[in-house]
């Protein structure tokens, strides 16, 4: 008796301990809100036990779109000599304008947006990516604004949109508060007819993960929508250079009047390999207002000097690389080598009788398991062919019953993949 | 009158047309509540202005705290070596952990936080500099707690606790619902015994603008004060490698009992001249806890990995060079250069018979010029010596009456500087 009240006694002293080591801090209640971790490293968790329990498993990813070749022999002298004239009295930077250097801002607006309605090399915003300007953006529009999203869509949107409190808890399947503009076969593009008004509206084009891209007509059409409904659209073409169709814009800004409603937001991510590097831009017209009349771009440098401090000049140095005739090339070329994995990986799914969409103008292959539980699939290609795919539903519900194959991947690995795939699959599902 | 009567309709539809541009997303209330621009930007904007008017001053900046000196050899071959690798098939590196890679995160360890209690080189969190890591810390904290801070502070506090919601609007000094510890010579630290209880602490030092650091027995006094609270210490050590003082801790995490009631910010900008590389880091122990029990290193990482990509890896290779013996030698060489700067600028003011604080653990000067009004002292030192200085009422309201000049600024600079103050000051105010 008294070695167990003694044993109590002890125990009770660890609690109060442990209590007293607790801040008084209330997690945020919009945190709390998410649902497990985000996507892909929920996967990395997954292909990593598959890696511990299978220890000879030589796993291929076709997972997360992360870039795999090396940087090109222009664009890589372009960071170096950004670096070695850091070292110099003369070419030494030190905080730089937030929006990035002029010269870079001038490159990405003569190469891809020259002459376009409502924009000039001040309209372009260089930053250490699109998904770190979308989590600037969410904290520039606040809680206070209402959310439309294509139904599957990259978690980001979702996730930030919960965080910054634009949404209600999670109710099973989705988010209350979120309008999912639900993507299906064949043409993925929403039915905006039935759709109702939100502030903000997310779309992607070429989307991730359903790999199609969107076409002059249906921007038009959301276009038109946006401006009907004083929306603003944030759209994301991160993928827009993996567009051979002529009839699929390259950026919103291609739209009439999507200067009035539009944020475009890119990258050199999957251009130029820069996945490592870190460099994007966001597109903000000095045309695009809030409610009350004020310039929305002028919020969004608010933000950005607040919180952010400019993308690396090193990086930027690599980036006006990227826009010069030679970088363009190569990153032109990049680009190429990773479309031809996306039709390679599409022709095997297709002969093997699956219905597949998306690496036309896109780097992701979705490949349809119909009837089938995406984590489940996600599992048995694991399991029967350790390769790492991505789960559709982890896009969101409508994603479910398909895999998301990436193709930034080495050729032999995709050319490996493709066998495994025939081995486990070729007989049918 | 006809004429007249078609003016106003011209107008009238000029009027309609501008309205149809407008889009109906009502600007975020929070970002409204901003006062002007942020501080640097406000600077520099009458920097040019004092430019334009006098075209050939030669206008010397002790203004905004940004690094002059070119990179140090070892640290640019780093950065060099960093860049090059990303060309080759073994040393690409797309996506890297949103925390950084283990050695970096193992080199800062054993540099600056060996055996520390409840650290080790996972409470290491790399980015892409404090303030955007600060940004980072807001959205995770989310609006729903209180937060105090010094008062004069580095305006990123303030501003982003604005525009997070955690405030009320300006009341004309200051913003309703924060919390503002009052700094007053000769220490600078704040009165605790008279402070109420906030949730998030805001604290740093050296500390900027002031540049007076804390001693030990203060920090001892402010983490009691916080485990008392259940309050959280957002302790910012940008600049910790300027303390000469022995009595100063370097981190927060010196104090027993701080891993459970503090995070600490930290950077490479100052010490390494990385402004414009863009290095950073934060320390959260696995002990702080929020009121749930629930890490508070998780939700950090689960904002990181929605909004954020990592430092550059080339940055990192950069840090990593930093952190070996030839980078640390180079980099304490560099904050010498800086602190020598100090002291010359500290003694000039002093030989004038300004009261002068800062310079001895810190890059800044804090002059006094009592019952003055600092954008009016900004202003004639700017006119009078073409050298541009900081407000303190820029930092706050307890700033006004001070300037801050920085000692980030060339030799030659430096020295003519003085010259120019002792022209213009050299007999009194």
């Amino acid at each position: 008796m008294i070695a167990a009240s003694s044993f109590l006694r002890t125990r009770a002293t660890a609690l109060t301990v442990k209590a007293e080591a607790t801040t008084q801090v209330k997690r945020n209640k919009n945190v709390a809100k998410l649902q497990a971790g985000y996507l892909f490293p929920e996967i990395a968790k997954r292909r990593n036990a598959h890696q511990a329990a299978n220890p000879d498993a030589k796993i291929i990813s076709l997972g997360i779109g992360d870039t795999t070749e090396p940087l090109t022999p222009y664009i890589m002298e372009g960071l170096k000599k950004g670096a070695e004239a850091m070292a110099t009295k003369e070419g030494y930077k030190g905080y730089g304008p937030e929006q990035g250097y002029a010269p870079i801002r001038e490159a990405i607006y003569n190469r891809l947006y020259s002459g376009m309605d409502g924009l000039n090399a001040d309209s372009i915003y260089v930053s250490d990516g699109s998904k770190c300007d979308i989590g600037r953006m969410q904290m520039m529009f606040g809680e206070d604004v209402t959310v439309a999203l294509q139904d599957p869509a990259y978690p980001v949107y979702v996730d930030s949109s919960v965080i910054m409190g634009m949404t209600g808890s999670h109710n099973g399947d989705n988010f209350d508060g979120i309008t999912y503009l639900e993507c299906k076969a064949p043409d993925f593009f929403p039915d905006l007819s039935k759709a109702p008004r939100t502030d903000i509206i997310f779309f992607c084009s070429p989307n991730n993960p359903t790999g199609s891209a969107a076409t002059r007509q249906q921007l038009t059409e959301l276009v038109a929508f946006a401006k009907k409904n004083g929306s603003i659209i944030v759209y994301d073409a991160a993928y827009a250079l993996f567009i051979e169709d002529p009839d699929c814009p390259k950026t919103i800004f291609e739209i009439p009047g999507a200067a009035e409603c539009a944020i475009e937001t890119c990258s050199f991510s999957k251009y130029a390999g820069f996945t490592g590097v870190r460099l994007g831009w966001t597109v903000i017209s000095d045309k695009l207002k809030f409610a009350d009349g004020s310039p929305v771009a002028k919020d969004f440098v608010r933000i950005a000097t607040t919180v952010f401090n400019g993308a690396s000049v090193i990086s930027q140095a690599g980036g006006i690389a990227c826009m010069e005739d030679a970088g363009w090339k190569e990153m032109n070329e990049l680009v190429a080598y990773y479309k031809e994995n996306a039709k390679i990986l599409k022709k095997t799914f297709q002969e093997m009788g699956f219905t597949v969409y998306g690496a036309d103008n896109a780097p992701y292959v979705w490949v349809g398991f119909p009837g089938r539980d995406s984590w489940d699939v996600f599992s048995e290609i694991l399991e029967r062919c350790d390769i790492v795919t991505t789960p559709g539903s982890g896009f969101g519900a409508a994603g479910n019953g398909f895999v998301r194959a990436s193709s930034f991947a080495q050729r032999e690995n995709v050319l490996e993949a493709v066998e495994r795939f025939k081995k486990a699959y070729g007989g049918g599902q």
